[in-house]
């Protein structure tokens, strides 16, 4: 089958062997699957994240100098299945499912294994009791976006915001993860919520999912938007998503919050980075550290955006043969122009 | 009036002009006052501490070249008062109050300010409406000691424990703030609760406040630890309790401690000190930071140790006139000896 193959760097499109089914699993014949911030880092810097995760315990060790298939915001076709399936969803359907499959070693991730290929494959396995079907009528791209807009979801729960009190919320960095925040932020009710980000297009982004107001980092500090918006006032309280995954940003966002902040960290910086203890000791604030979703936020999200409360469509702003992969790796580098490309295997 | 003055590093007994009540204050004559951990910090790092201090906007810079009567544990009797106050409080009265003090020039601490002498000094002011009367019958000592032990119940609020779930908790450092966040914790029925020290003697007071196990860090890793107690089995959350205070124990913390975790860091480390983000978000921590307690968590605390709920007797290991303040600066150095000593102008 065909599929876009990370080593060494290098993105490649190559026929590998198709995957088989295992116990509990799915064949999909993959119809799209979204590129992830994390995928443009982990393509230069896969053997510092893999470290990352497997030091911390998360999925079992990868070889970095071997193959690794991508993508772990799919949508696909159910076409096939192993043994011990429950027969829940039947051949044909389209699904989404949370990118965790355990093999003969163990658990994996989906995406950033050397023995299951992700959704830059033609096909891929993934785990039945993991995966939901789509509503009738979604379409393939949108379904898609459960994934990245499921990390919104569960950065919203973390967040533990008491609705019956008084929150500014700044969202710092408004691409994809800042997006997913906002959106699910505002199909909860919660503001009121700015958006800050260096690109105009992406300011714009921000206010089609929901932002109440957005801020150019350029023109204003966030010092400044705290004070505007009363943020230092007794009994409100400052909520600060990081959504950049840049080092050094958790600390930018430390050294303007308001005392009693909340600073919740979504954007994984994959490179190492360190905050100061002091500062936010002297400021008494909460650090939430935010990963992955939970198979309710997940589902919750393919219900949002089937029911219209997350309009995704906004933010799709490109579609890419698998032979156009490696330059949509450049393009998204372009905050001007691109959120979330797409490979179709339409 | 006598003082035992901090200057360019040394503590020195010195005879200086007894302070005068303003607006809403009350003047007392102190009774007694116990060492806290930050104030054998701030003896040698007194710059660094205020400095960090006034740059998170708390309180009016100090000169640090000039003289500071230190001393925020205090227990005193009402011998005067200034304009407005409200007469809450008789003469005669014996109280304990928050250590923040409002002067010509704004908000301060009292016991690190050039302007008011804290409770290293014969007498002093304090904010009437911060100041708590003393339950009839509680010896000065005991009463003096709501202050360190506020710090644990502030901490233990702020943890937010869900008394409804599963937790293993582990105290990091079992010295005054140690033992505070223990006896906060078992006044609340929360647990297990084990308290982590190097000292054999710090681990025999962690028993005496309530500890259900005591662990030598010499011999058990906190990774064992979490292991043993089942912190790693889903549902059930880790706690962890910094109360060190010293760079790089938080790490060390974060470095051992289960996915999912909750870092509560009471322990302030004056030196510059960092966290390592990438293995915070791996492990999807909450690290919250936690600093003084609000005038509910005080007087609570004070009703606490009237009645019984924490007893502090046990860790007062010494008393010393003004004259021994320097020495037992040095004494508290011996963890196989001192938890808290208290200056006694009896």
């Amino acid at each position: 089958m065909k599929a876009v193959v990370l080593q060494n760097g290098a993105l490649n499109v190559e026929d590998i062997p198709a995957p088989t089914p295992g116990e509990g699993q799915l064949l999909l014949s993959t119809r799209t699957c979204g590129i992830c911030g994390t995928d443009l880092h982990a393509k230069h810097h896969l053997g510092a994240y893999l470290e990352g995760l497997t030091a911390a315990g998360n999925g079992l060790p990868v070889d970095v100098k071997g193959k690794v298939v991508m993508g772990h915001e799919f949508c696909g076709e159910v076409i096939g299945r192993g043994p011990n399936t429950s027969g829940r969803i039947k051949d044909g359907s389209l699904v989404v499912a949370l990118p965790y499959i355990t093999g003969p070693e163990g658990a994996e991730y989906v995406g950033y294994s050397n023995r299951f290929p992700g959704g830059y494959a033609e096909q891929m396995v993934i785990t039945e009791r993991l995966a939901f079907e789509v509503p009738n009528g979604l379409p393939a791209r949108q379904a898609a976006m459960t994934e990245p807009f499921a990390v919104g979801a569960h950065a919203v729960a973390r967040a533990r915001i008491d609705p019956d009190r008084e929150h500014v919320i700044m969202v710092v960095g408004c691409g994809p993860i800042g997006l997913a925040v906002i959106a699910a932020l505002k199909a909860r009710g919660l503001g009121p919520v700015v958006g800050l980000d260096f690109s105009a297009a992406r300011r714009g982004f921000a206010e089609k999912m929901g932002a109440d107001e957005v801020v150019d980092a350029t023109r204003e500090t966030q010092a400044s938007v705290w004070e505007r918006l009363g943020a230092r006032k007794k009994g409100r309280r400052a909520v600060a998503f990081e959504c950049v995954g840049r080092p050094g940003v958790v600390q930018s966002i430390i050294n303007e919050v308001p005392r009693g902040a909340k600073v919740v960290v979504v954007g994984n910086s994959l490179e190492p980075s360190s905050i100061d203890q002091v500062r936010a000791f002297n400021l008494e604030l909460d650090i939430v550290f935010v990963a992955n979703y939970t198979p309710a936020e997940f589902s919750g999200t393919l219900s949002d955006i089937a029911e219209g409360r997350i309009d995704t469509a906004p933010i799709l702003t490109g579609v890419v043969p698998p032979e156009g992969m490696d330059q949509a790796f450049s393009d998204l580098r372009n905050a001007e122009r691109h959120v979330k490309i797409m490979l179709s295997f339409e």
